[in-house]
């Protein structure tokens, strides 16, 4: 199997990248498990060569000739991860089209021109829906995205959709709730602070949190979305029919009750380094967001969930403690 | 008012801009009626100068050049119904993507870099249902389009709501049934028998009905279309809200209570020109379409439709006779 991540640099590509190294097979369309020959990694920076079967590929995903040098007929399988986040497709309406949109489009293609329909397995997100969805969503609910980013991911969904019905590719869209805690720095994601207000405070720093503590999120922990991929590229095309779109099994928490978890897990003093200010804009854009939706699709697919918030922080601490094992993380700085 | 229609040379463009002509004013964001100075009217083919208002203009869509010369700030009002039928985008994706999307993106950055943000109303179609809708739609029902043709509609409509959040445009989205009786020629449609029907044996020439009777179309006239269309553009865009697309009132009717109409207002001699002969490509995209659809919403926005599928035919018949006085069309030919 010749695999191709797009924005395999990234948090969740290098992390895919790292679990397909790991397992080492990925499920063919003869439903048989396969060695995984060659993983090429494209994103605009550059990527770590960690293995042998590692091929990084520095560049713009919109430009043609890049993305014709990265697909050829032996590409059995393509995870397509790259994107513009929320906050900057709306602050940057050009670029988020560009990347979000005009380079799918350049992907999907390619992947005509070659021929063999690859698997594509392509991360969507809970931003394609607004409007009245307090009451949660299901497979059936109309998409009516309230940002660029949620538009721009429908308008793949729809294309991926009809590439597949068209035998272009076999494409398979997960939709994602917001990935809840990542690693690393905040980013300019309107859901940055799902991460910021648990990983901060235990780095001891102080963390903003720009929603209410009633604002209801559909989290999922960065492991268990990487087992979505793997679970989603491994489906047999006939499982999933002609509706391509799954949401993933999330868990449904209110910020409160983040807090909370992470009080039980770190201590009081941690939580006290969030700072409530509220963000107007990033309120806007989250709230537009369905706080839960019927993933029972999703389960009976076979995709993974997590057990509870609990959980994921404390998976997210213990992780923290194998990366530096030298120092006390949960120990406020000065 | 200078107003732009794209398409306007086909079958309800020209007729939209004979509407347009003989009401002699549009309704304005300000609330009044404004007399229109100008009607550019873009399409690939030549349109006839019927009037000193008319500016036809004549090239493809997907030229920014083109499409640059024909919008400037003073465009208030945009129709934008030029498009790629069903049947020829299906069978020719590249046609279809480059008309249907890429054109459309053409003009609506065109608007978007002109930044006076004109009224533009697009028609969208029934295709972008499809999937498990026999039960009907409404407006919460999410679009599973089971053609390119649809999955163009229905990427255009995305893209048209985002641009009127951001303020680049004034967009309204007319989900328009399948029209029927369009005069002239059949075409590349999939829905194309549900004019042929019932023009040709009106013509004296044997029509193919290539799905079942109990098939079940959602049909607006074409001069219902027309009023709709101008029923769109002069909704305030605060009655719109945040959902800019509207679906049309139509008539459900079976294709066996079509040809009992036909039959009733032109008699059995005409309807045996009807011959039966079932087309598996045509009726596996026709039966992706929703049969009817909750139209509420329209009609509490003013949006008129037609009474009966009897009243369309005597309609057309009485239109066919204004066309060609000296004959008697409902004669069958040798």
């Amino acid at each position: 199997m010749r695999v191709l991540i797009t924005g395999g640099a990234g948090f969740l590509g290098s992390r895919l990248t790292r679990a397909l190294l790991k397992r080492g097979t990925l499920r063919g369309a003869d439903g048989q498990e396969h060695p995984i020959d060659r993983i090429t990694v494209i994103d605009v920076t550059a990527s770590d060569a960690i293995d042998p079967r590692v091929v990084p590929i520095t560049g713009d995903l919109a430009d043609p000739a890049l993305v014709a040098a990265a697909v050829d007929a032996d590409t059995s399988s393509i995870f397509h991860l790259a994107a513009i986040v929320s906050g900057m497709a709306e602050a940057d309406f050009d670029i988020g089209m560009r990347v979000n949109i005009d380079a799918s489009r350049v992907l999907l293609d390619i992947c005509r021109q070659r021929g063999h329909c690859p698997r594509l397995v392509f991360t969507s997100s809970v931003a394609v829906y607004g409007g009245d969805v307090a009451n949660g969503v299901d497979d059936r609910t109309a998409l009516q995205p309230q940002s660029s980013y949620g538009m721009q991911k429908a308008v793949v969904e729809l294309l991926i959709s009809d590439y597949t019905r068209r035998g272009f590719i076999d494409g398979r869209v997960l939709r994602m709730p917001t990935i809840s805690v990542r690693p690393g720095r905040p980013n300019a994601a309107a859901s940055s602070f799902a991460s910021g207000i648990v990983r901060e405070p235990l780095n001891g720093e102080d963390a903003i949190c720009p929603v209410s503590p009633e604002t209801r999120l559909w989290l999922l922990s960065p492991d268990t979305a990487v087992e979505c991929l793997l679970a989603g590229h491994d489906l047999a095309s006939e499982a999933l029919g002609g509706n391509r779109s799954v949401n993933m099994p999330g868990l449904s928490v209110s910020v409160a009750e983040m807090v909370a978890a992470l009080e039980r897990q770190a201590g009081p003093d941690v939580v006290r380094r969030i700072r409530w200010q509220r963000d107007p804009r990033i309120e806007r854009i989250v709230a537009s967001w369905p706080g839960s939706w019927d993933a029972s699709r999703a389960r009976a697919l076979g995709f993974p969930g997590d057990a509870s918030f609990d959980t994921i922080v404390r998976r997210y601490i213990d992780q923290m403690e194998e990366r530096e094992p030298a120092t006390s993380p949960r120990t406020p700085r000065a």
